[in-house]
């Protein structure tokens, strides 16, 4: 099977999933529930859960409480965009090809949609701790809330350097926060849950750091010159509002350059890992490449 | 001691406990952190988190990790009134007598200020729950993210009959989730931690329903003639927005009553348990004739 193929099966289990925790009712805050669902069905990449059930299957002894934590995972990532597309905030059209939640619900709503999917994600942390409590499970939660952290801290120090020049200590601070911080605690709380050795932690962490800056590169990249059609908003936009990305710091050929040596680094950690690895090595391929 | 001067020693103490979380490093996020510091110290009843100590008292037999749970509890809900005051939900410029968190930051930060603490009341109890795991520990965590998902919903409700007609059901509706949600929260915590038999946690429930219902009541009756100076906010803009309240819905005179009658349920609960239900008796009535 292709790649991007499995990709999209896995991706649909998790879509699958996320369908479980939908709320259609005919309830006073229904449009607040729609709107949370917009964002969170309307498509991306699933990539966070994904590395997090990956991280998991490679050292799970026993079936443990990991979905719950995949789709927290989800939740958080699209809080995130939701609250990111703000007006107040970035002020994007455009999101996976629709348009952004504000501009289909309003402010308002938007503002107070992103706000519930963040709590949706706690929520349903708790709910399974609820189910089975143990030491691993709790560590996730703590895992989760402080990468959570980090994330609002790196679009925070984003947007406060928007239209200013900016060193490249910095420029790796926002993206280390910002894009990093999740895709590192994905794995780390697949790894954790299934209760990896320590020295295992610390390698898959190490391949985690290396594919959340890459993933930012590349996506700072395709923000310059990717396809629209495909990645379903306008492109070209960083130059002009001066944000600060690899692209308009380094320029296109450097900021490649960087992408490739980064992925080069995290396939050679996962490959210690020889066939069981295969999945995240191809992973980090895919990532440096895709084209959306 | 005057009951005022005991609630204010209380709310000290709770301050103090907030000052340790304080962060004030150098960091490239310092801006945000001012952000969060600025509205989660300036001032404020804290009248949840003195409600879950109190409610833990009543039943505690042996120290516990209560107090991280009741800087959580504070923490969550001045990240609401944050995201309530910004120029996309409600707009207003001043709370507490100081100017609102996105006059003093901008919107942006103020966003992610409301985010970054929202984030910050999980944290403080996910760093609690890693110190010692136990069920009760977990069941609180859970009744945290319910309430909290309950008073997102009451905000969500609130703005989206603005301006419009609303029915008694709907604005009672509104209250027990947008007020109601958190009070009751904090005392169903407090009581579950302390592992209070269901019984009581049932009653203290019933309390918490009606005291937070008063408490709501009381905010709408000083939003339409409290006194401005003390308020620290300006009045009598409810009717002018055809915001949905007590008083704009049913006139002050039968706010008042509503709020007498609610407040001597509440009374009579906690009356049951005798001198040891003082405080809380006290408290309720405290609430009905607040200034602010």
């Amino acid at each position: 099977m292709d790649f991007s193929e499995e990709i999209k099966k896995r991706a649909k289990k998790i879509e699958k999933e996320l369908e479980t925790y939908i709320n259609t009712e005919e309830v006073p805050e229904k449009k607040l529930n729609e709107a949370v669902i917009y964002s969170l069905m309307s498509g991306g990449k699933r990539i966070r859960p994904i590395l997090m059930l990956e991280a998991f299957k490679l050292f799970a002894k026993r079936k443990e409480e990991i979905m719950p934590y995949a789709v927290a995972m989800e939740m958080l990532h699209n809080f995130s965009l939701i609250h990111d597309d703000l007006p107040g905030i970035d002020n994007d059209d455009f999101r996976h090809g629709k348009p952004t939640n504000h501009k289909m619900f309003g402010e308002s709503t938007a503002i107070l949609a992103g706000d519930s999917l963040f709590n949706k994600s706690y929520l349903v942390i708790a709910q399974s701790l609820i189910k089975e409590t143990n030491k691993n499970k709790v560590e996730a939660f703590y895992e989760f809330s402080k990468a959570a952290d980090r994330m609002i801290v790196g679009e925070y120090v984003d947007t406060d350097f928007e239209g200013k020049p900016i060193s490249a200590e910095y420029l790796e601070y926002i993206h280390k926060n910002k894009t990093a911080a999740l895709i590192v605690a994905s794995i780390r709380i697949g790894a954790i849950i299934a209760g990896a050795p320590v020295q295992d932690l610390e390698k898959l962490t190490k391949y985690a750091e290396k594919i959340g800056i890459a993933f930012q590169i590349r996506d700072d990249i395709l923000s310059e010159i990717g396809d629209e059609k495909i990645l379903g908003k306008p492109v070209g936009n960083d130059v002009k509002r001066k944000k600060s990305t690899y692209v308009t710091k380094y320029g296109l050929e450097t900021a490649k350059n960087i992408l490739h040596t980064t992925t080069k680094e995290a396939v050679e950690i996962v490959e210690t890992y020889g066939e069981k690895g295969k999945f995240l090595k191809e992973l980090a391929i895919f990532i440096e490449n895709r084209e959306k």
